[in-house]
């Protein structure tokens, strides 16, 4: 096992000069804040690590404003972090080097909706839900939706993806093209609106997922698609979790193209109950959709209607209104806040495995066991048609043993999943948190290969530093 | 305009010392040949290009066969050019700065076959014909088909894409994992069987792409696709290329998931009639696939035929059984030697821009009027549901005027394009050949990331150097 992340060893503050921090206030006026609510909101996110807020704020309104600030860092090789909307989920927002953050959440311009290729061009602070809104008219949509409402370059950073990933793909799948602001303060674009391309090294995939180590992204162009003709949405209930796990595993192998297909325990039905005024009954279930034509979507549930017959599933429950099926979506992404007020005063550390699909039902099964046996309240919801799911742990935060606890639950899991050929981070990142899981997945020599790529395009280490690996 | 490519101007030689050459031959024996045939055929590929051979050739069997022959070139600093099938368009293989060349085509072993994951683990010399033949009992298939039957390692190398990735992506999206050598001889993983990941930077799309330049791919993990339980294919003749190419982006706009969407001008359609033994009328038109449930692929025919029709598209031709569509298909694969065999002596020269779908129109109208005008033998073939076509011109490698010629062509239709958004190759790579195209598509500071990239991971520049960029 790893040792539990120690995060107190992960600190190795940098302190910003005051001739820096002066022209940073000269640059950028109010718009450089070092009030200590303001660098202590950009100094947490959600993941349960407590550590000293960056030294300054700014808020930049533009790609310039992004350059000027990380040049100034790097002339005084001074750490800087990028901020979107807080809701990282592994510590990939704490100033563990000290430094300054620069909150782009001004940065939320649409810049340009090129309906007629399904792609949208925006700054890096527009969150999803603002982007979908901003796009309704069209009769296209953004599918990519982690629970939260974060932004869309904080989504590319982390490699985030969501409930409908499994048709439609990740951040990976989905970002075209980006505007990047380098270690330098440069200002570079990579990738084009070409939906395919073969010019030289896929810049725009290393950026993704690079958290912010790599570069600042203030620009990011994301493909679209068509609102569905039809698109109907499913509860099944299922005897067990295994059973819904299975019938998701057959569903995957048979091709049916499903566009959400997730579980949730009896936990986290109970929990979205509390927190959405819901009354689903408490037993595991599957929560689905279907997007194609009235006919393709009727034949669609067909099918999985048969196939979780066999795995002793009950008839489906349609959400058949918009309606409901917001309702029901609305709730399902609130899972993780739903957890959280039933447990007042805890906080949440969430397992994100993510193994090859027919090794569910063994993954999520030894979960269960341990979980039980630990004693700890928990739930999962999954996006299981990727083989992804979340064990979320509530902790109390004035009894460490019961984060350590959780972390030795989690770590189990992970080297499981990682028995099975899969992977210890589906979608949330690494972030401080597994950065020893991350060597246990890739080996040290691939790490080694990360490391060098980091050394060639942050040579200061001022790039979000000490996170996915130590230098 | 960019100068024409001076390959003589490319050409760096770094002789291989006879002390590494006796290395070779006593750790390879008559597996590492210096014979002048052998070294020939492995110092050129399809593209217009002639340049010297390299000194040697090493036929890998194992990874540590190219691990071992790439820690004695790194020793003794002398290039290594992985070769495949030898099925580039670009010059990725010729030995612009000699050493020696490591055929993988002996590694062509499919070495796991996961098929309850929908994936498979392949060594590089597998070629996408022999893959599809060690998977058809399983009821998959492998859907990204270049025109030649390259190698899985080539295809990934070189970002390959084809007919079917308008449905269902191109190398970029379906490449799980990788097993590479580094310039060092290393042996390192990249990625899992997990169908995403948020685990750090993406170094398989990375490698997807790099031509060679950054690792030599000796295992590949892709993903497959249940065989639909429906296909048809559908032959549409339309008035003109532009009411083809405008039924194209209408569909895609609409978004039918059509599973192949391929443009064929006359010229073309003469070439496979000729080279194929078909007798396909020689007018402008589409070759589509449909692949669903036996309802759905109706609905999406039914759709298109109605789209086309509003573009003066024919009544769709049905080819119904599957040795017709074979033969359909194989015919369209084959274009590039079609157009070769009908224009005996000649080479070809192909361009490969792909544009944003609403641009496709106005991309190859400009195209055909200056390839009409410009009098050379030509003929189009395109993936258009990409945005992606090719014009080849046959040139007469005995008059250097018509290289030129063509190669004025390109250059005017990859500025058209770029101006467009779009990129100066979908699927080809950029090679020899449109290095400067490189440049003017991602600019000169993105170029420089690349090669930021390059001499972190290879810094005694071994690995295929003077392809993509020139260090």
């Amino acid at each position: 096992m790893n040792a539990p992340v120690d995060i107190a060893k992960m600190l190795q503050p940098r302190p910003v000069p005051a001739a820096m921090l002066d022209a940073l206030k000269a640059r950028f006026g109010e718009r450089c804040s070092t009030a200590q609510a303001v660098r202590e909101q950009h100094g947490r996110d959600e993941s349960p690590f407590e550590v000293p807020p960056p030294e300054a704020v700014v808020f930049a309104e533009s790609t310039t404003d992004v350059a000027d600030a990380v040049k100034l860092a790097s002339q005084y090789e001074v750490p800087v972090i990028a901020y979107g909307t807080g809701s990282s989920l592994e510590g990939h927002l704490l100033a563990v080097q000290g430094g300054i953050s620069i909150d782009v959440s001004r940065m939320n311009q649409v810049l340009r909706i090129n309906d007629e290729d399904l792609t949208v061009t925006v700054q890096p602070g527009v969150t999803r839900n603002q982007l979908n809104n901003a796009i309704r008219h069209t009769g296209l949509f953004f599918p990519i939706d982690p629970g939260a409402d974060a932004s869309i370059g904080g989504m590319a950073a982390t490699r985030a993806s969501g409930t409908n990933a499994v048709r439609y793909g990740t951040m990976r799948e989905n970002v075209l093209a980006l505007e990047v602001v380098t270690a330098s303060g440069e200002v570079l674009r990579t990738g084009t609106r070409a939906k395919k391309s073969s010019a030289g090294y896929d810049l725009t995939r290393l950026m993704v997922g690079s958290e912010g180590t790599l570069g600042i992204l203030t620009e990011v162009t994301v493909k679209l698609y068509p609102q569905p003709e039809s698109v109907s949405a499913a509860i099944c209930h299922f005897p067990s979790i295994d059973a819904a796990v299975k019938t998701t595993i057959a569903i995957i192998q048979l091709g049916v193209p499903i566009a959400r297909c997730e579980l949730l325990d009896a936990n986290a039905v109970r929990y979205v109950n509390n927190h959405d005024k819901l009354s689903l009954r408490p037993a595991p279930m599957l929560l689905m959709e279907f997007h194609g034509s009235a006919a393709g979507v009727a034949e669609q549930a067909q099918t999985v209607q048969e196939v979780a017959r066999d795995h002793g599933g009950e008839d489906f429950q349609w959400a058949t209104t918009p309606e409901e099926r917001t309702r029901l979506w609305t709730a399902r992404h609130r899972a993780y806040f739903a957890g959280m007020s039933s447990n007042p005063g805890c906080r949440t550390v969430t397992t994100d495995t993510c193994v090859p699909i027919s090794r569910l039902a063994s993954c999520i099964d030894k979960a269960v066991t341990e979980a039980d046996e630990a004693g700890l309240p928990y739930y999962i919801v999954g996006h299981v048609g990727d083989g992804n799911f979340h064990i979320a742990y509530m902790i109390d935060p004035g009894k460490p043993e019961q984060r350590v606890l959780a972390e030795q639950l989690n770590d189990q899991l992970v080297h499981h999943a990682l028995s099975l050929e899969g992977t210890c981070t589906g979608e949330h990142g690494i972030g401080l948190h597994k950065q020893g899981f991350l060597v246990d997945e890739a080996g040290a020599a691939t790490v080694e290969m990360m490391r060098l790529l980091k050394r060639a395009l942050d040579p200061k280490n001022i790039l979000n530093p000490g996170k996915i690996f130590a230098l």
